[in-house]
């Protein structure tokens, strides 16, 4: 699993030196690679959401930097590439993150020299993310294992999408199922559709189902009955931000699946990579939570029965609605936090315990 | 409020002896009012859902019924329309117990006796059903009253639709908010849209915004986040049936919203007709929960940019899904149960003392 790039959201070829992405805004209707050729291509591709999920827009703003590089490698073209890409999303951390990496490698160099050492930096981060997504997979499988009973399908609930599409292979929430499902543990993934964008329906039930991992959508209303009836053994989901204390940021509607999992007496992890971790910031309520537009609650995507893609307002002119897009789950309703560095509590303790672990601790 | 026909689900007409309803599966985008002018008409508007909500539906019932008598008084046709009603919803509990009402009603008399007295029992069903869930508004008013903070907004949160689209007027959940809206309480509604039909968006919001009531819609995800945000004074839902130890089996979702009330601290109120709750079911556990078709989690409908009503698609070909109708909230998140006969407390001792207040007991 994993050994070719038909499971990777962003594939490289050396060869060539080609850059692909899935265009993830024409999905699950439609598979369409899409090649970035030029600095405008790369920001149009996160600008417009071709790319998404934080690691996965970092690394594709760390191969379009190399690319403007080569292009032109001057001190002017260095600045001004920087901020296009930056200017694209400007929220994201990771962006900024890996910008910055490919700007301390390339800066003290001299113009010849900085393409090259640009594209091998990028390489080597897409290298990175993969390495951990899969470190976070193996400790991840770990869990999973102790959940295993013989032979009975393992049932994973997730939210949203942390998998492959949202880095560049594996994926966070997600990895540690398809590290079972090469394990040969019988895993199937109950994938809640994650209303109002609906990333659980398009893209972690496409992904799942192009890995050939068993998955079932369900409205995000189900999930606590699924609970309720012995249908789930954990639930797995990614982060946005993490707070020092434990309190997980994520996806709006993360919250309710954790209250369903501690009223159940069902695991409730949290994977994720330590970049996202926020080392200042003391609490989840000190996270400001995003307002989305109100018409991504009232109007909806899909296709009509050619396949044809079209938008359909769902409520009636005038109608109110509020959108945001994140909520808070408090450390409390966390059973743990599956990282590259190992398993921890969702704590101040067990956040402290990661933390001495970390490259220059 | 409600002192004319405006806010009602079934008009009847004395002077003309007409019979209108609104067809509910128009609604957000369309208002149109049906003349039922047969017993075809009658099982129509029923079978498709042209009404739903089961007082509404009985009422329907018993008017079609009587519209058969008028028809053709005898004892067969009698035994036919009857059948063919029951036969639209087999499911539906008022449904038959209204037939049975108007069946009792009659059978005795003479064929040219019938008719009449089977219009004035209906017409008696329906004044009935009005003043039930106008009671249910009058006790759940003083639950309102009591979380009044002067001046401010009092935000209540509601799931599905249980408002007057679902009975006659007034409705169960959202009558105390129309009783609060006319005794001059700012109160504004959070409309959970209550995927995957979309009830909550389709229906409640659209009676709300009818009736003049301010009101929110938000993704079910959001409902636990407001909640955390202290934007959020109670919640009040409907219920489907009820069990004799007070479990409630609602709206899929319904216990999400129940489990995130209970951990925020805020009031979680059931408003329910006694006819709803079925004395012979010991507790949720016993109650079935209707699987229904995939295809409703998969596809949506809505209307384009001119208003055109058209269904789109929202997964991958080949998706899986499964859709639990229902699901129940143990007694135990229950604050109280909102009667046409008090306020009680949702456990066989609350229960005890309302069925001590019944007709007959």
């Amino acid at each position: 699993m994993f050994n070719n790039d038909d499971l990777s959201s962003l594939r490289w070829d050396a060869v060539s030196g080609t850059v692909e992405i899935i265009d993830q805004t024409l999905l699950p209707h439609t598979l369409r690679w899409v090649h970035l050729d030029s600095l405008e291509a790369y920001c149009h591709a996160i600008r417009h959401m071709q790319v998404r999920g934080a690691p996965l827009i970092g690394i594709t703003a760390a191969f379009g930097l190399a690319h403007a590089l080569a292009v032109n490698p001057s001190d002017q073209n260095l600045i001004a590439a920087s901020e296009a890409l930056l200017s694209t999303r400007p929220t994201a951390v990771n962006l900024r993150w890996a910008l910055e990496q490919i700007r301390a490698e390339v800066s003290s160099l001299l113009p010849w020299a900085r393409a090259e050492a640009a594209l091998n930096k990028a390489v080597e981060l897409r290298a990175e993310d993969i390495a951990n997504c899969s470190r976070i997979g193996e400790h991840g499988l770990s869990l999973l294992r102790e959940l295993e009973t013989d032979g009975k399908p393992l049932n994973v609930m997730t939210h949203c999408n942390a998998g492959w599409l949202a880095t560049i292979q594996w994926g966070t929430a997600l990895s540690p199922v398809y590290k079972a499902f090469a394990a040969g543990i019988p895993v199937h993934v109950w994938v809640s559709e994650t209303r109002p964008r609906n990333q659980g329906m398009n893209l972690s039930a496409w992904e799942l189902h192009r890995s050939g991992v068993p998955c079932t959508v369900v409205a995000d209303n189900s999930c606590g009955q699924l609970m309720r009836q012995g249908l789930v053994d954990c639930v797995i989901v990614g982060s946005d931000r993490t707070a020092a204390n434990g309190d997980v940021c994520n996806k709006i509607g993360t919250y309710l699946k954790a209250l369903a999992a501690r009223d159940n007496g069902i695991p409730f992890y949290v994977a994720l990579p330590e970049s996202t971790i926020d080392w200042d910031c003391a609490s989840g309520a000190k996270i400001p939570i995003e307002e989305r537009d109100a018409l991504e609650v009232l109007s909806i995507a899909g296709v009509d029965a050619s396949g044809q893609g079209l938008e359909v307002n769902l409520a009636a002119e005038g109608t109110s609605a509020v959108n945001p897009a994140f909520d808070v789950t408090p450390a409390e309703l966390v059973s743990g936090l599956v990282t590259e560095y190992g398993f921890f509590a969702a704590s101040p303790e067990g956040l402290s315990e990661m933390r001495a672990l970390l490259p220059g601790a």
